[in-house]
């Protein structure tokens, strides 16, 4: 799980999620500026950028992975079964993964292929997933993608080696919640808190 | 250049190098405590080690690195005119470079290749080495690898694009300087000051 962020009263993203707004009522642009506005950050187009401790986390987003798995509402903004096979994500013809993506989602649909990525609709229990994805990483990492209810999906069935979440100074109010305090996981994990100096605070988890 | 260990007060070695102290009257066990303790650490051995920031800092060593250039220091103990051919770096039939590495000495000595890493011998002009390195990086990027005089020379040509230093909690009172202050690379340089909760103090310089 790497450069996950959320508000600093615990959100990962808002409440309300459309079509328009994959975020809800948060402002994607305020909860990532630090990321956005750093040199390696996958979605950026125009050369130039932030090379400091931010960017070396963003950088790290594709070193060594080798598949993804990410919940539903971070693929797209439909509930229940697929209403048609047009939506193929939020990231046009080249998502950034470039990776196969396993997709949780009760109700079946085939899997394709954009660009070098190809998304997978799974369904069952978090370990069982977890041997799928491994399966296609082909001994690289997995990338627990997020949104929040995944991440706790994946922490509470204790399936997560290291969480990168980065707390922005941002407060939401509602919406997805990851946790109350990092402070949760202190008796399972590891924890370096780092504050960058853009104002978010890095927040490095790894099993004891 | 990346997780270069420079002393509090700015060396990046003690004096006196020899066959037996590499860095001279310096300890590496606590200059390195940092990064020794790390799960990506190359010289690691056994399994384990920390995954918080320092770690993502010695992870990054070999991400997308194509080339090293290193000064002769590094390489061994020996001055003037090569003795003999039998020595062959300070790091064994594997080092941990596996790319090719180029040693700045006013004295030749043919190439030759140890497990996947190739040592080339050259002089002259850091930008005609830096565009040597370049060519063998084949696309990637080159690390300045050290020590602090080559780090310094490659500084004063303006040849460096980024630059991690970790200032480590040690006070060693002479050998070969990197700075006085990091703030003397302020004018040029973006400067993020990330403290570790291991001590250490990350510099990550990118050039303004």
């Amino acid at each position: 799980m790497q450069n996950f962020t959320v508000s600093s009263d615990g959100f990962g993203a808002g409440a309300d999620q459309t079509l328009e707004r994959p975020f809800g009522h948060a402002d994607p642009g305020e909860l990532f500026a630090w990321a956005f506005a750093t040199a390696s950050w996958p979605g950026r187009t125009d050369p130039g950028g932030s090379r400091g401790i931010d960017d070396h986390l963003t950088r790290d987003f594709t070193h060594n992975i080798g598949a993804e798995i990410m919940g539903r509402n971070k693929f797209g903004p439909q509930r229940g079964p697929w209403p048609d096979l047009e939506w193929r994500g939020w990231w046009g013809d080249e998502p950034p993964f470039h990776t196969p993506v396993f997709v949780l989602t009760h109700h079946d649909r085939p899997s394709f292929t954009l660009g070098d990525t190809t998304f997978h609709f799974v369904g069952g229990e978090p370990a069982a997933i977890l041997d799928r994805a491994r399966q296609a990483a082909g001994g690289k990492d997995v990338r627990l993608g997020g949104g929040a209810s995944v991440v706790r999906q994946f922490l509470d069935a204790d399936l997560v080696d290291t969480l990168h979440v980065a707390v922005a100074p941002v407060t939401l109010g509602s919406g997805t919640r990851l946790w109350e305090s990092p402070d949760e996981l202190r008796d399972r994990f590891h924890l370096d808190v780092v504050p960058s100096p853009s104002g978010v605070v890095h927040h490095l988890f790894w099993r004891r």
